[in-house]
C-alpha cells in the first residue's frame, strides 16, 4: 500500500489536525466526536447547512465548510458513514435559530444516520430539513445504496444552497432549492484504477492493466460495465450520453458542467475530457454557462473521472457566482 | 498506459482546446505556436509576466494565467521545453510598454530557450528581464539541470510577482522581488510511484512496491535516495530538515508553507503531512503565516509530495493576499 500516512487508524484524525492547523481563519475542528464547523458558527438567523459522509472524498465535505457554503461537515472513517452523534453535535453547533438543512448523499448508512440525527435534533427543538442527493445515473441500486447514488451534484448543491442560506433564505426555501438542484443534475463516473482503503491495505477491486470500468461509484462499487480502455473522447461520450438521455436537456438550455477527477487523474486529462464534452453539448445547442474542473469529489487515489451536468436557471447561476470562502472552493471574496 | 487521452501526440493541443473552451473569460489560447495569454492582454503600462515549461505539471503554468498572476504561459510538449518562438510570441503579445519578466525554472532547455527568446524580443525593442528559479535543495546537478532545479518556488514567485506587476511596480522592481522570493524559498519532493509520459507509453522509472524515492525531480529525475516506504511523519522530516538546514530559518520567522501533490497523492494525505510540518516548525519557533495545500506543480499522475518553505516579509505577505483570478488559483475577487 503506497500512501503518505502514519497508522491506518489515525488517518482521519491526523487529516483533521492538518485542516485545523491550516485553516483556523475558516474552520473549527472538533474531535469527540469528529466534526468541522465554520469559524463563526453558529451564524445567528441564518439557516445552517450540514453535510457529511465517509472520508476519502476530499475536499468534500470538510473542504467545503466556510462562508457561502457548508456550516458543518461530519467526516466518517474512510468510506464509512459518520455516526448520528457526529451529525447531532454538528447540527447543534451551527443552529442559529433559523433551522438546519441536512444534505445527504444517498448511501444507506448516511441516510439512516442522518435520519436519526434529525429526529434527535428535532427532539431538542431544532428545526431540521433533509434532502437526499441521488444524481448518479449509472445504476439503479448499488452495493451500499437503494436507488441512485449521490455523487457530483452534492458539491453543486452545497455551493448553491450555501449561497442561498448566506443571503438569508429561510429553511423551506433552501431545502426546496436543494431538491431543485438535485432534480436538475445528473452524473456518471468511470475508473481506470482502484483505490486502496488504508484500513484494508489492499485495492478495493481488481482491474486489468488494459481495462476500465464505466459507471463506477465513489467507493469503487460496481458500475455498468468493464471493458478495454477506450479513448478520452469515447469515454466522454459513454459518460455524457446516459446523462443527456436521463433528463430533458434541450436545445437552448444552459448547464453547469462539472468535470471531476476521482483523485489520481491529473488536470491535463480533465481538460481533454472537457474539450469533448463542450463539443458534444454545442452540437445539441446546449450552452455550458458555468463549469467546475478538478478533483472535488474524489475516491482517494483512484484514477478516473466523472461528469455532472446541472440544468441551470437564473437563480442558480446567481447563487453559483456568489462569494464562497472555503479551503476547497473559493472565489468572489 | 492508463490515461484518459486520445492520441499521445494530441495531448497538449487537446488540453489547450479544453482550457480555451472552459475559460474564455480569463484567457486566450494560441496554437501556432502554443501559448496562453490573459484575456485582456496586453495590459498597457503594466509589466508583463511570462513563464513556461514542459506540459505535465498542471495547473502550472497555463492555469496561472490571469489577473494578478501570469500574463502568458508557454506550454511545451509533455516534459519538454517550449521553443524560443513560443516565448517570443508570448512576450510580444503581453508587452504593454513596461517590459516583460521571464520567470524560468532552472532546466537547461528552458533556460537556453528563454535566453534566445529574450534576445529576440530585445532586438524588437521590448525590455526583457529574466529570473531563473532554483529552489530544489535535493541535488546539486540533475538529469536536465546544471545547478539546482526550479520547483515549488515558481508557483509562489508567479503569484507574488503577479500581484506586484498588477499594482504597477516597474520591471526592475518586479524582477528584484522575483529574485528575493527565489532566494528565500527552498523545496524538496519525493515520489511513491513513477509517472508515464504519454509519448513514451511506459513509466519514466521503476520503483518497487515497497519503495519510495526522496529528492526526486518533477520529471522523475533521480533524487537523493531510494528506500523502503516510511511513514508520513518520517517523510515530512526527510523533506523539511534539508530545507531548514539550507537557509537561515530562525525562531520568530514567518513562512509560507506549500504542501504540494505530485498529482496522484490525494488531499487527505497532504493534510497529514501539513500537520507534521506545522508541528516541526512550531517546535523551532517558526510561524506558518500563509499556506498553500494541493496539486499545483505536478508530475502527471505521479504519487508523491513536495514541501516548499518561503521566508516571508511584510511585502510578500501583502502581495500573496492580493486578489488573483486564474483557472488554477483564485481569491479576493
Amino acid at each position: 500500500m503506497k500512501k503518505l500516512i502514519n497508522k491506518a487508524d489515525d488517518v482521519v484524525r491526523e487529516e483533521l489536525q492538518g485542516i485545523e492547523a491550516a485553516h483556523p481563519d475558516l474552520v473549527k475542528v472538533f474531535y469527540d466526536p469528529y466534526y468541522i464547523v465554520r469559524a463563526d458558527a453558529p451564524v445567528q438567523g441564518k439557516v445552517g447547512l450540514v453535510s457529511g459522509g465517509g472520508s476519502g472524498h476530499e475536499p468534500m465535505h470538510g473542504g467545503f465548510v466556510g462562508k457561502g457554503m457548508l456550516d458543518a461537515a461530519c467526516p466518517g472513517e474512510v468510506f464509512t458513514s459518520p455516526t448520528p452523534d457526529q451529525m447531532l453535535e454538528a447540527t447543534k453547533a451551527v443552529d442559529g435559530g433559523a433551522g438546519v438543512l441536512h444534505i445527504v448523499k444517498n448511501y444507506t448508512g448516511d441516510v439512516m444516520n442522518f435520519e436519526m440525527a434529525a429526529e434527535m435534533a428535532q427532539a431538542e427543538g431544532i428545526n431540521v430539513e433533509s434532502v437526499v442527493i441521488d444524481d448518479d445515473v449509472a445504476v439503479q441500486d448499488s452495493l451500499y445504496t437503494a436507488g441512485r447514488r449521490g455523487v457530483g451534484a452534492t458539491v453543486l448543491a452545497e455551493k448553491i444552497c450555501g449561497a442561498a442560506a448566506e443571503r438569508g433564505d429561510d429553511l423551506a426555501k433552501v431545502a426546496e432549492l436543494c431538491r431543485r438542484v438535485n432534480a436538475n443534475a445528473r452524473s456518471m463516473g468511470m475508473a481506470l484504477t482502484s483505490c486502496t482503503v488504508p484500513a484494508a491495505g489492499k485495492p478495493t477491486f481488481e482491474l486489468g492493466e488494459d481495462e476500465m470500468e464505466i459507471g463506477i461509484g465513489i467507493h469503487g462499487e460496481p458500475g455498468r460495465e468493464r471493458m478495454k480502455i477506450k479513448s478520452a473522447d469515447e469515454v466522454t461520450e459513454m459518460l455524457t450520453n446516459p446523462i443527456l438521455n436521463d433528463l430533458d436537456f434541450a436545445e437552448g438550455d444552459e448547464v453547469l458542467a462539472f468535470v471531476n477527477s476521482m483523485g489520481g487523474t491529473p488536470l491535463i486529462e480533465l481538460y481533454i475530457i472537457y474539450r469533448k464534452l463542450d463539443e458534444m453539448l454545442k452540437e445539441r445547442g446546449i450552452t455550458i454557462a458555468r463549469n467546475l474542473i478538478g478533483p472535488y469529489i474524489t475516491s482517494l487515489e483512484m484514477a478516473g473521472a466523472s461528469i455532472t451536468l446541472l440544468k441551470l436557471d437564473d437563480e442558480m447561476k446567481e447563487l453559483w457566482d456568489a462569494p464562497v470562502v472555503t479551503p476547497g472552493l473559493r472565489w468572489g471574496a
